[in-house]
């Protein structure tokens, strides 16, 4: 361990006086060091196993932190941290108190931002490109963007601000690997392979090629065919498109191949009145062949889904029932955003290829297209987790609520969602559907009411929006017959005549704990599944109301705008009085990384937190729970 | 009048029968209706004029509604109305009760959906198609997208996959006017136009034709050279780049002949095994001379903003304050997308060509890349009407409150905005800015609180948004210095004793109305001006709660997750009894189009609606107010 030269690389400076072969050295350290920590620990693996060489080639040729580094996502930074005076805190990547799996500003100045979602990089990096210019700095800015990043609507929007702007000292890398997290969809990719195979490019090219070759240099129609020739080239290779859309075009470069980027990265450095592209074409999950060979799979391993309770996780019993839906009804049709492993979809997609769109990381798409599709007759069920939800949020408005279309939405991953942390949990779903008109919003309280909801939300005809949590359900048989539930409809799961608690969706269950729990104690707890939020069950919250004067509620989104406020506004609404509500959620606040157990019982959403939470709001005499 | 062919045009079908001498007659009489009614009524008058011949062709080509034709956007369709069956009702156009200013399928089985914001059009085409071809029909789906809203990254995703799916009886119609709402953005002209001019390309063109002409046809090399000539002239034309994104380009074509249009849609209904992209040249406001000089005005002309009242626009004082800090301070910067008009911005564009930024229509990016410039040292402005304001929602949680930056953000055209209808309400911002942790979220009841509300906002080292309203301000003079306002602080702008109204934003006015009218009953009404929505101010609230015992809130959100709600949160957290709270806001419905005047009449939104609220609520022995 002591003879490792990465364990005296405390500042990327330090790998500026090493020789090819000590970097070479120093990148095998690096994987090493990534595949022994992310196998046990759980992480985004073959991503960063892909990054390795170019992670050090920037940093030879560039000044960090003078010159930003913009990665997008910055789930690809674990080399980046191992170089930047975090090697020592690596091993506890992802536990609470570690460092965090993406990017961090306030773990180290080598860091822009922390940024989790894809598509942001380029557009990041132009403002601290203008940042620079403005304040008249000498410092560079390269954007590392994946290919699956770019195939997003906000990468776009950036590229065309690029290159009206043409800024100074700025770089774009496109890391190639060739596919985003599913598979690389669109027309990048497609065009290229066409081209390739293409067989009338195949032949122009050897025609071509053997024409040069006979013509003399010097002359005209030289030049001429030699152009044609780098012309064709440059289909396939990409130089011809980068280069119309106004970059310098530089590659593709062999992203295992430090010296190769060292030359091309110092090239780019050169002006030439262009934004430089630098094409490096990495291999997901390089040096490890189980990655290598299954880079969907070891995109993050060790994913805590379902480990252990046995159940299934609500993803696969979501991706189960709509494939029954579909056998009995060929006009239902499922979509992703780059998510079919994630949203169970992939076995959908195994029985319906044709039926099941993945769109690649596009939810604005994603979401616009299902309206598109209800319109013309289908019905679609849109998977994505509720922290991506977000990108589509005016297509959720605009053209599902706004046009009343039935479109069923999966807003998976919603709540705490563990180790991802702050820029992956699901919290703000609540307060941004709850608010739009012809919504239905609901939240099953286990796998079994979640089969029937997404029955109902096909049976329904308008927008219908469910929200499910992350990992394992609750271990519910699941009911043989799918059946239709009464919409806004809730209902009581445990009589108690002290205290009602509605809590939502995962929350049912560890509110049903703290129940028995206030038992212990004497206090008579009943429990509430709202099964919606909206429209929400006005019935049964006044009856209730009424009947213990005492409502908490629990939920896994923000406080503002979620479930208790819905559950307050219809208590004022009623000019309901001598009713006090409290209201346990997700705080104002954004939740850092650690296990999803540790951040429930930390906010109060376990059985402990909830119990106690009640008897401090109500029964302060009762005292602290027992532990 | 009655020897129009037009009023012989019931149904898109009565124009196939006629010759093109009669269609272009039809066109003159679209055009003289569209120029009539809107220069008087107001509405989009440029864009309309583009396209009457367009629309004809397109309606003479294809069979709507068998085939469905998608705009992007649905503010196009003043021509597809006058001969789809609506040509009686034009002239109310965009009033209440009258045609909707958009696509509108209640309207008629001619519109596919109500869109109103750009960069949807070929996804919900995309859609449509899908569901023609699992449902096994024959019918076309021909979307027709402007190049401004082909600048949208949500546009780029929904090319991505249309080429990856390439789906049969599917036409892209680019109407290329050379120019979104400003102008147009990007790399597509960027890149057009470059190309033309380029010396070398031009050399390039000149020396292929002519070696071309020399060579003997059917050789190779003619084959060859031919080839690249072809190639060359795609760069200019934009052949090449259409398809190598694997389209079949065609065109350009004059889209202002209807013969020429027509032949090149009939090609397009040829199948090659790819999708046709039509290439249409128009010209903005064509056939009508000052629309023609000077479209961006006649964008939307006699646009109500500010007409009659004489005080400033909040969008004027906005902009001139923003002149202000930028005059001292050169890290500030101000970015638009799209609506340098619009937000004012273009005034402080005059004054700083290379610190204002118009994006295109870009939301997401606009918001991204001042999380960038904010990273790199710069307090960017970025101003956006509330309605698009949603596209960049993810971007505004995950770039610039996850990251804590200090960027302000003005959501103009917020609450009610009129005629533009149900589309263009800002109705949902605060719920969907409230829920987010770092986010500082005001609304000005003036425009002089306005002023010292963005001065506030520069002095923020953090994530601060500005809800302002449509059209005129109040008239309040402006303070000459600017001072920073604490934050989180409202202020009492009327004692009274009996009920207080905490009324937001440009609400302020309206409940201060109310209050003088409450007083003729003998009602002793208090007014708020919180100022703040997020933080709330606390303790003044819960003072005047415990104080009236009666709180009646008003704001222009809808209700659920509104202002109201964090009122009710607050009180609720303060455990605070025996205060009934009355919320008024706007419903639980997408608000169709009028003048919002009468907008805020129905929905009691007004001096009016405001007391008889009051009184329903908490005085109902005093009766309905006095008329």
């Amino acid at each position: 361990m002591d003879t490792r030269i990465l364990d005296r690389i405390n500042d990327p400076a330090d790998l500026k006086s090493l020789s090819y072969d000590e970097v070479a050295q120093v990148a095998q350290e690096a994987r090493d060091t990534i595949i022994s920590v992310i196998t046990e620990r759980g992480g985004h693996l073959a991503s960063n196993l892909g990054v390795v060489e170019l992670t050090l080639a920037l940093h030879r040729v560039f000044n960090s932190p003078t010159d930003s580094i913009v990665w997008d996502t910055t789930n690809q930074t674990y080399t980046h941290k191992l170089v930047t005076g975090r090697r020592d805190e690596f091993p506890n990547i992802r536990l609470q108190g570690g460092l965090s799996g993406f990017g961090e500003p306030t773990e180290s100045p080598h860091d822009t931002l922390a940024a989790g979602h894809a598509g942001t990089g380029l557009s990041i990096a132009l403002g601290l490109a203008q940042g620079a210019s403005q304040r008249q700095l000498d410092s560079w800015t390269i954007a590392v963007v994946g290919d699956g990043a770019m195939t997003s609507g906000s990468s776009f929007e950036a590229v065309n601000n690029i290159v009206h702007l043409n800024p100074e000292r700025f770089v774009v890398i496109l890391n190639d690997n060739g596919m985003s997290i599913s598979e690389n969809i669109g027309f990048l990719t497609n065009w290229r392979k066409s081209l390739i195979t293409h067989p009338e490019v195949q032949s122009m090219i050897g025609r071509a090629r053997a024409f040069s070759q006979r013509v003399p240099s010097g002359d005209v129609l030289y030049r001429l065919v030699r152009r044609l020739n780098t012309g064709l080239a440059g289909l396939i290779v990409p130089t011809m498109f980068w280069t119309e859309l106004g970059f310098q075009y530089l590659g593709p470069v062999d992203g295992h191949d430090i010296r190769q980027m060292e030359e091309v990265l110092r090239q780019a450095r050169t002006p030439t009145g262009s934004v430089p592209l630098v094409h490096v074409v990495t291999h997901k999950g390089h040096g490890y062949e189980p990655a290598e060979e299954d880079p969907v799979r070891f995109h993050q391993p060790s994913s805590p889904l379902g480990a252990g309770s046995g159940a299934p996780t609500y993803s696969k019993v979501f991706s189960q029932t709509l494939t029954r839906l579909m056998r009995d009804d060929e006009n239902v049709v499922g979509i992703s955003a780059a998510m079919l492993e994630g949203t169970g979809l992939v076995d959908v997609q195994r029985d319906f290829p044709g039926r099941v769109f993945d769109v690649g990381i596009a939810e604005q798409h994603a979401v616009s297209m299902a309206a598109g599709m209800a319109s013309g007759g289908l019905h679609p069920f849109v998977s994505i987790y509720s922290t991506f939800l977000q990108r589509a949020f005016d297509q959720i408005v605009h053209d599902i609520c706004l046009q009343n279309l039935p479109v069923t939405i999966i807003a998976d991953r919603a709540g705490i969602v563990g180790e991802d942390g702050k820029t992956h949990h699901g919290a703000f779903d609540i307060s941004y559907l709850r608010c739009l008109p012809n919504a239905v919003l609901a939240a099953p309280m286990d796998e079994n009411e979640l089969q029937h909801l997404v029955y109902t939300a096909y049976r329904h005809q308008g927008p219908f929006a469910i929200r499910i949590a992350r990992g394992a359900a609750v271990g519910t048989p699941l009911d043989e017959e799918l059946k239709e539930l009464p919409i806004g409809k809730g209902m009581v799961v445990r009589e108690g005549s002290d205290v009602v608690i509605f809590a939502l969706g995962k929350s049912v269950s560890a509110a049903l704990q703290a129940a028995e729990r206030l038992e212990e104690d004497g206090i008579s707890c009943g429990v509430v599944n709202p099964v919606f939020v909206k429209p929400l069950d006005v019935e049964l919250l006044l009856n209730e109301a009424r009947r213990t004067r005492r409502v908490v509620t629990v939920e896994e989104n923000v406080l503002a705008g979620g479930f208790g406020s819905a559950v307050l506004e219809a208590i004022a609404e009623a000019g309901l009085e001598y009713t006090s509500v409290h209201r346990i959620g997700m705080p104002d606040s954004f939740i850092e990384h650690g296990t999803a157990a540790d951040q429930r019982r930390q906010l109060y959403l376990d059985a402990e937190g909830i119990a106690s939470n009640v008897l401090n709001a109500f029964f302060p005499q009762v005292g602290a729970p027992k532990t």
